[in-house]
């Protein structure tokens, strides 16, 4: 259950948890992170509980899960075994959407002024421990607002001194001083159900190199098609059309430094390589190979 | 001269090439691309002179250079050997904006009535070679306009058939049907003047594993910063606190797979693994260092 819920929309306002359960935004009535290791989280509660928090509207700086006693001081230092931090790690890993709740409290502007509202999907952009306000280690992630998620209205009881965060990472190409030129998107690389049920079968190991490139609370692999989608290329978005593979192969692939033969051999500049390691659950649409190598004249 | 020029604005129409050539958003008067396989391509002309051009608005689908006789038919296979198509090649490998011109011509709603008009920043998506209406070899680059570029007013003589391609791989996914999520960003690496000065520094070979990942047409890093950019990190963005590395390894001093001593060792899953390479010209700033390794605990 990711992404947005059926009949509830973005700033709809929830008088309790319970309502929120109700509606399926947030599932949980307690705990604020809902989600699991394996699956990633689905959506998290922003209520004030942990001092370390930073709200800038559209970037939350989130404090994760664990260590605090019954007065909400930290006690105890946090890890990535709690379950709800690991969930967010899947997400990063992933990059899946988590919906955010916001609950009314005084320290925010983006807080609401009463009960629960859903303020739309955010993604883990990064992560890291630190020592927190109370002296113990604390996990934080930075969620980011997906595109056209609005902010809401600010609150006026909430701390009006803060300024959004500029992030000077995610400045726009197209407003910059003229002649400078400081930010540009290098690669996009995008998630789908299909990538993600191939990557499942495959386990995260790269199809070309067998690589399995683990981090700290999980692995990491991209799903890659090989005939490209969209014009002038427009293949298919199917299984048979993806392979799971390590950052680096599918940069190769994408610019035609690796293309496979009929009988799925790995040809990398113009050489033989190998073979590409199959699963029976994943079948290969040898047209996608054919057209991926047709592309790169090979 | 990447990137927007001083004193145009998108939209801004010019009688003739001259006109575009003086107010430096086009510099060749002949040419449809300005660029070099070194430096990459700055902009690009859209005129209707290859008939296997597509022009969606916000998606052109722009032929490569090279294989015409004087009446604009095909007779010869293009190469990616020819600059012009070199320079999108690594307009594509650096994710630059390209500056594209439409120039009037009876087949598209998207050209101008009359003259050439500046029509804002793209960037090459993806690129590859197929067999042309003539029967020659042609290269062809998916150009996709940057965020927040708008959309051109159609050109009532042009061809109105046409619809915007839907490129599944882009949806939004705060507007996808309630309980779907099929299209999520998963990894998003941005280059900035920064990157691009140590990733030619080290000619895109990875600091890390010593992987220099060569395609045809040119070679591809990626620029890492150490201590991250905005909340909660606020590192710095400077040469000091930027690593070259290939995808992988960046992937992997992201999520703290990897981390750096002081002495520049190599710390991966806890075991020293080597020395980061560093050039004469690029001083590694180890606060950077530091604040990364506090940052995952090691």
């Amino acid at each position: 259950m990711f992404g947005e819920v059926p009949n509830t929309h973005v700033g709809q306002e929830f008088s309790n948890r319970r309502r929120a359960h109700e509606a399926g935004v947030h599932r949980p009535t307690q705990g604020g992170i809902c989600g699991t290791k394996r699956n990633g989280a689905e959506s998290i509660v922003v209520s004030g509980g942990y001092k370390d928090d930073e709200d800038y509207g559209n970037v939350i700086i989130y404090t994760g899960h664990g260590g605090q006693d019954s007065s909400k001081n930290q006690v105890s230092d946090q890890t990535l075994e709690d379950s709800g931090n690991a969930a967010l790690v899947t997400s990063y890993l992933n990059g899946l959407p988590v919906r955010v709740l916001r609950g009314a409290h005084a320290r925010s502007q983006w807080a609401p002024a009463e009960g629960y509202r859903y303020d739309g999907l955010f993604r883990v952009a990064s992560y890291g421990s630190k020592l927190g306000i109370d002296g113990f280690r604390i996990w934080q992630f930075r969620m980011e607002a997906v595109e056209g998620t609005p902010l809401p209205v600010p609150t006026p009881q909430g701390d009006q001194g803060r300024l959004p965060e500029v992030d000077t990472e995610k400045a726009p190409t197209g407003s910059e001083s003229p002649g400078r030129v400081t930010a540009t998107i290098q690669r996009v690389v995008r998630s789908s159900a299909v990538k993600r049920q191939v990557k499942a079968w495959h386990n995260d190991r790269c199809q070309i190199c067998n690589l399995q490139i683990e981090v700290p609370g999980g692995s990491y692999s991209e799903g890659a098609h090989m005939h490209a989608l969209g014009s002038p290329h427009d293949g298919p978005d199917t299984t048979g059309n993806v392979l799971c593979l390590c950052p680096n192969c599918h940069v190769m692939l994408d610019a035609g430094a690796i293309v496979l033969g009929d009988d799925l051999t790995v040809i990398r500049g113009g050489v033989p390589a190998g073979r590409l390691r199959t699963d029976p659950r994943h079948a290969i649409d040898l047209d996608c190979v054919r057209q991926h190598r047709e592309r790169w004249r090979q």
